[in-house]
């Protein structure tokens, strides 16, 4: 199966800025890109970037400088009227992906399967049915689910922690630390991360240079 | 399986303060515990819940009122020592829990199985190793997966979102709107709280009355 990658290859990650420089947002959103990339090529699929612009990944890339939304629906048309018979869609920042966790979702049953992401997003799909479209605008497992019931399709959701994880801010970089086995993991803590004990929620700390 | 259920009885989810009073923050623990201790009841397995305080709840309540690791470990011990061959211990405020993530966990090889929660926490535990015991202080799935090693017990991790989402927090609500499917979310909805669109992640408010 074709699995379609969105990386934003300008200024990505702009959440981590209060702990990550520009430069460092960017190889940090790079190293999680290639540890989905990889996991994707693992579990036997065809990966393929549908980046903003041009970018050196370990895949095929698509360029397309439209929003998140118009690039994927406009990357499944083509993929149908190409006789795909299903498409996948895994976001560029779920560095706590393996293998198994993508297993999970690319054999779950049903014309549309969702891996929801925290706070109400959405982070990897499968679609069997073409007729289905993505709206990554604000809550969108809620618009997915009322977007695949419309079009007849029968939804499934896969429960996964790994897939759940997008790492948008800070308090992410600690799943990443816990949890994460590939590049982006090695990345923060070669960049001088690591866990800070807490009472609550664990949290991070970086060490003084 | 006899499963644990620790449930802190007088002020629960103090976090939860700035979004609920008191009398209502119990309200909700008891909707989520009675959530849970359906979900494991319809897993096929027996509930028992390890009160802080006498406490009226659909299961048989075991009463400690010393910290969570102190009694779950006391019990833990008592368990093995009647010649249990394996014990659950899930949290009260896994609102989220369904029957079929619980049977995954349930199902799981493994001396030790755990399940994450987010910011290092354990929400979920089965040990089958009468030499392991807990410790949810700090970043506790960390500690559980060294504690298994170190009595030589092979450790398996499930990957569910659902049982990664405790609630503590005011945006760990948003969870259990978008996916809860029992009394916590009808309670959440009674009291008037419905999503708030986002960009970012989605938030909630609160109806005025």
């Amino acid at each position: 199966m074709d699995v379609l990658v969105p990386l934003a290859v300008d200024e990505p990650k702009t959440r981590l800025a209060g702990t990550l420089a520009a430069a460092e947002r960017t190889a940090f959103a790079r190293a999680m890109c290639a540890d989905v990339l990889d996991a994707i090529q693992e579990s036997g699929h065809d990966p393929e970037v549908l980046a903003t612009a041009a970018v050196d990944v370990d895949a095929p890339v698509r360029i397309d400088d439209r929003p998140l939304t118009k690039a994927v629906n406009a990357a499944l048309d083509d993929a149908f009227d190409d006789g795909a018979e299903r498409v996948g869609i895994v976001m560029a920042d779920l560095a706590l992906a393996t293998p198994a966790a993508l297993d999970r979702l690319f054999a779950a049953e049903g014309d549309v399967v969702l891996a929801p992401g925290r706070g109400g997003g959405t982070n990897a799909i499968v679609t069997r049915h073409p007729g289905f479209r993505t709206d990554y605008h604000g809550v969108s497992i809620r618009d997915h689910r009322e977007a695949a019931r419309a079009v007849g399709a029968d939804v499934r959701e896969v429960d996964s922690f790994r897939l759940a994880t997008d790492v948008d801010e800070s308090d992410d970089l600690v799943e990443v630390l816990l949890h994460g086995e590939g590049r982006a993991r090695e990345w923060l803590v070669e960049a001088g991360f690591e866990m800070a004990g807490a009472d609550r929620r664990a949290t991070l700390r970086r060490a003084q240079e």
